[in-house]
């Protein structure tokens, strides 16, 4: 073992159930080792990299066709009312994004989830203001 | 307005915080309405579409590599420990990425939130068998 979840699954020593699903020369899809939602999957790049900053020019090239290619493969088979797709990096630092297929039934609106966790009260909260200017930085620095 | 929040954005009648922060031909970046946290940022297609499946070959070609940079000028601006990204579409269905900032002491680990909400007593929880299946009809949708 390697320490990284993905690295291991990648090189075989973890099976995702049924195996690989797809991949492209940078990225690689299986399902998910949590079982909660059938059909749950994870696309991650063959490269043990952490950061979404930090994905070569061809790995970021291939991101977008394959994300759309795996929800349209998803509404095809298991027909969710629509796809999520979360990249958060919490447990398993290897970036990953979770596709997962969202029933209509589904519980737990996550937006609402996360008010709950980070709504009114949160030290992060800003002003009008304060968003403008953190607007104006990231234009700037997205200039460059 | 058009009943579409993306679409009133885009189209000025609605402005978020500091006015559009980056563009590339089929794709607009701009601060979240929310004012949850600080930098939160919208990434949308400019087109109005509802699932990832429809993005066209162009729109999809120029989603990594827009990610790749708004994460890393998040990272130069706003030094979150990572970066999330997220669409879920439950309450704007035109498709949207959220980029958030995820500082070291933000409350509220979605994984946990998601767990409570659907762990195990879900009823599209899986089995090893069932997963697998799941797993190869994908890779035969995929494939094709």
């Amino acid at each position: 073992m390697t320490g990284c979840l993905a690295c291991d699954v990648l090189a075989g020593r973890i099976e995702a159930p049924g195996g690989v699903i797809h991949e492209t020369a940078h990225w690689s899809v299986d399902h998910a080792l949590t079982r909660w939602i059938g059909g749950w999957l994870i696309v991650k790049p063959k490269r043990h990299v952490e950061h979404l900053a930090e994905l070569s020019t061809e790995e970021a090239a291939e991101l977008g066709p394959l994300i759309q290619a795996v929800s349209a493969a998803m509404a095809r088979v298991l027909s969710p009312e629509r796809v999520y797709v979360l990249s958060l990096g919490e447990e398993v630092h290897h970036i990953h994004f979770h596709v997962i297929p969202r029933y209509r039934e589904l519980p737990g609106h996550v937006l609402r989830l996360l008010e709950q966790a980070w709504g009114e009260r949160s030290p992060w909260e800003c002003t009008d203001e304060e968003a403008a200017a953190t607007a104006a930085a990231l234009r700037e620095e997205l200039r460059g």
